[in-house]
């Protein structure tokens, strides 16, 4: 196994560039990271519309890279969906032998394991429900608390960042006292560069779901395990697709 | 309020056409049922992946539906995505004022007033643990059991019809004695036409997704319900969309 | 089916006809709704010991409905309780093979179907925790929470309507910002009246138990849904009753 | 502390005088145990219907003993309600300031102390889902099993009686296999008499609700344990009621 | 059955003869109480790690009781662990026939049948994590919330007994108005005198640990229940044990 | 970041080598894993009671650890407990600032993420109640099943081997097919050099908790991730410890 594909299902070049380079910081030597994101769909993700279409967007990238003539010589070892939200992980585990995580699976595994109860912080108040169902899927309602910073995730960028990182650090405080959380998730892929800084400031672990996702599943690539292909992850059976999904369409 | 829209997200017109005219039977005589497709996307549904493409071309009938003319004079009152797997519905709350509701979440709303404890019995098992999940996500877990017949949707038209029918009725009965079920819900959009006898042969309520969620979502409309726009389903925010999808960014 | 029964298991024959008229409003054309209370038992139900009683006076009015010659002719559809309590509607679906709603049961099916996380205010704070049991029995207890205005139910007649209403509008509003919730519901039968002008004032659904429990029973007495007979709902078998109740006794 | 009373709410007095033996049995030597059972009512206690008629009838019975003369002088230290369904338990303990207990809650609150996972074997299949309900609500549901033995619980009178008994320990048998049960609750009242022996042919611990809950309920008023009424089960407020229910109102 | 066995895992001799008079007040005149402490160990017990070697001290102690002469003629009826975090139990479980409860157990078990909703109030913040593990473990998780004082045990000793009585007051009343609980569990075994006092100034049930579990087991080991030997508390099968511990090994 | 320490918490130096040769194979080249055993305790752990005392045995070996002079120049990056029972692992936590996990833990983070429902087989059935507390805790309860092979862990050395990997590999296929597992658990430490041949057979995903662990907290220990000491996991404070113990009293 000497490569991990890191897909950001959303069409930021420069957000793809972030999670490929902290990705790459973090990897074993020997493993290429591949960092790729859709050529089609939404420029940011922001709720279940944006997923919809960014889903279709990442089955793209792995659907080229699985059919990559390099793939049959040297299968990819395992994907992670770089965004919080977990976009279209089940269906991509349809698609490939290999692993696949999202940032929130990778960030909750981790953090349970190093926290009797957490909090996740993301920036906009309508991620919590749909982070809270994430929360529940992967089996962490009675120990982890969603709560939103009230910003946008663009805004920690630029002018507003210092403005933006003080609200997080808010929420993240005011966890760590009323919700008695013992440990931070950071809600959102962009958020991998403040990691550091916050864990200094609170004193508690600070979790990037980047780092976790991409580790977890270096880790499951390099024991050689893969997703089951004996029920809800089977291959979808063949069938034709039609209009502009055509090329879609499932083959032996 | 004087229009229902019933779209089914495979492009099997066939089963457009058989949904549709279900539906008209059972609304109002002066609500008007609109039955649509997709143009583009997966000819049935058969897990994960298929369900990412049709939630797409969901997507694409209900802003075509919201946008035309007639909508401003008279909105659709109300959308049934027609397929059990509740396909997109979460992103399709996103995108209109009106209810949505999926067969499977009508079904389980109507079998949980009429049954303590009831099965849904769907044809493939791969479908199994998806409608496990949404079973759980609809608050049944504690009264629902999901069986697999073992055969597929299509075996319920010609010549394999009739031992298609047998296998399913063979998992309602072991429901009824091993599972203590009360109630069957046929766990497949295509089964309509299968209620009546099967109800008749067991003697239990059988409950068709269409029918319940169609009529639900009828009820809900003539209250004046809409989906809320306070949280989750938020309208998505502006911004660009890109290639194949650029047509579908949102807007004000 | 051309029969519906909304029943107020209390004896305040005001709110009988509250209940019946706003039924009547929503009811399609062709259904006779028939609002009754029974002649026996307590003023108001607040709390588990009025609603013992009020119990049998709902078993009563049932009966002689059940009993009664134009029964056999035209079979009742549907049964409402009209208590936010759901008083009584287990037993009550013992007696019938109509389908049986409570306003709470009504109430929460559609709001789960229209908000991700919704509220019940409720005027007195006894009553939190009965429904509390209630969220959790339909399999609402992730998404829904329930508050008490800390007021009397008859507060919202008369002089007292006003603040009454204030004190109840300040717990939805909190709600709305606190529990995040997406939508209210109107957690006592007597507020009917006051759904729109909330639904104005706040912006988000507001669901009125009356309307949600009698538009879903009819949608399902319409599709000829009946109350499963092979379990927990099962016709009360055969034996003699005394005293009191000597008329009760359920027979052949 | 010196008298507990153990209500039966049906009206066999057979069966009252066999709890009340039992009852006598195991409390300690100066506690006077009073057994008694309504004078109006259900002859027996199978399923929703026959609970709702049989609350009342043991309201009836705990009014009559709370405004006896002596209970000024030397208040009644418990109830139980003596019967598997714990009917109308909720009811009574807003009655009174004495700890109340149905046989279904001792018998799980001690089945649960001495065994990590047991079953309940009740005698006919309608109570399985009514039991079910009640052993989440007593929070045991992910140790608790319900299975149904067949027989009628006169079964366990007269010549059927061996018979009975077989069906009953044939289910605790395939309990202890299947479920990997490690002790049988006995969900019935009327099966005190076959613990012993049950116990002795199993060689697990056998529960009988109504030594169980006598002694839990002797337990906690020797501890001056009182039911709070700062709640759910706060004294119903005074109000009118009318008709055959007129003697039941609740009063200063 | 003529003894109880109280078991104060600690080391703190002040203690154990703290619960041991008042397990003595309590238990019926014939009843004879022994009261002991582990030999070697912690000096108490504040959060795991000193929990995983009070477990130790707790099985040595009885270990002892259990190959005693006297144990023979007259065993050991019921065993009460005098810890609230109920340290060791299931192990002590699998070293006796009797039924073993921890004073968290015992309380909770009681407190659910005397109010719908309640608050344990313990110490120290450190045990607020795993105590909601044993509220969720006994299936109180619905109607439980766990609050520190934000004092230390000790500090109910000596010159600091009224700031903290005061420290702990305040936080039950905050949970009777904001988690609306009903009653109070003192969440640590040395609060046993401030019981009453904290009940006349709360007005609501205060449920004491040691009364609550000796008492309890009391009632279980009159009934002759065992703690049951079929699976998860079976006794330890025999091999080898080393070092200090050597003398520990399960035998025959 | 270049040591991992993995303890067997039994006395078996066969095992412990041979956990130790498992976890060398899997991790990065220039990490030391250091494989150790305490020197006190019981020889194996089956259930509770051998736990208790191989949790101390643990502790014992990590104390030694932690204060050992290399420690201070290069902390050992995390631990694994290498037992399915995740013996003492909270303790652990409470006693470093590395990450610590259970083979349990680290098998089921890794098998949800590749098996939408998996089986945890293990060898005898004593351990499966305890097995489904952790599947609880680690939040897999809705999607994790555990079966026993009736066999003991030593059946897979020596002349019975072949027996027992027939008798888990028949368990194995069963949840294959009754309970719809897509992936099987290995539930025991000592199963290490079957997976290859059980997955080769089964042609599901075959999870072994040993390199899961290993290689997970591998992962965790290069991100820097270390256990949280805001709560539940704080270090002990400071007290005497007697007897036997007087040498593991916290310090500062």
């Amino acid at each position: 196994m000497s490569r991990i594909a890191v897909i950001n299902p959303n069409l930021s070049e420069g957000f793809t560039k972030k999670v490929g380079d902290q990705a790459r910081k973090i990897v074993a030597e020997n493993i290429d990271v591949i960092a790729l994101n859709p050529k089609f769909g939404p420029a940011s993700i922001e709720g279940y519309y944006d997923e919809a279409f960014a889903s279709v967007g990442l089955l793209s990238v792995m659907r080229d890279l699985e059919s990559a003539p390099d793939h049959a010589a040297d299968p990819i070892g395992g994907y992670v969906v770089a965004c919080f939200d977990d976009t279209g992980v089940d269906a991509a585990r349809c698609l490939t032998n290999a692993p696949v995580l999202g940032l929130c699976e990778g960030a909750l595994r981790m953090a349970a394991a190093v926290a009797s109860r957490f909090s996740i912080v993301t920036p906009m108040s309508v991620s919590v429900r749909p982070l809270e169902h994430l929360v529940e899927k992967y089996g962490a309602a009675s120990q982890c608390v969603v709560r939103a910073a009230g910003v946008r995730t663009l805004d920690f960028e630029g002018s507003g960042a210092a403005a933006a990182y003080l609200a997080l650090k808010k929420q993240a405080e005011a966890s760590l006292v009323t919700d008695r959380s013992e440990a931070i998730v950071l809600g959102c892929a962009g958020m991998t560069d403040i990691t550091d800084r916050l864990h200094a400031e609170l004193g508690v672990p600070v979790i990037d779901g980047v780092s976790a996702a991409v580790k977890m599943v270096e880790a499951m690539a390099m024991l050689g395990l893969h997703t089951s292909k004996a029920g809800a992850y089977a291959r979808p059976p063949m069938k034709p697709y039609h209009g502009i999904f055509a090329g879609f369409s499932p083959q032996e």
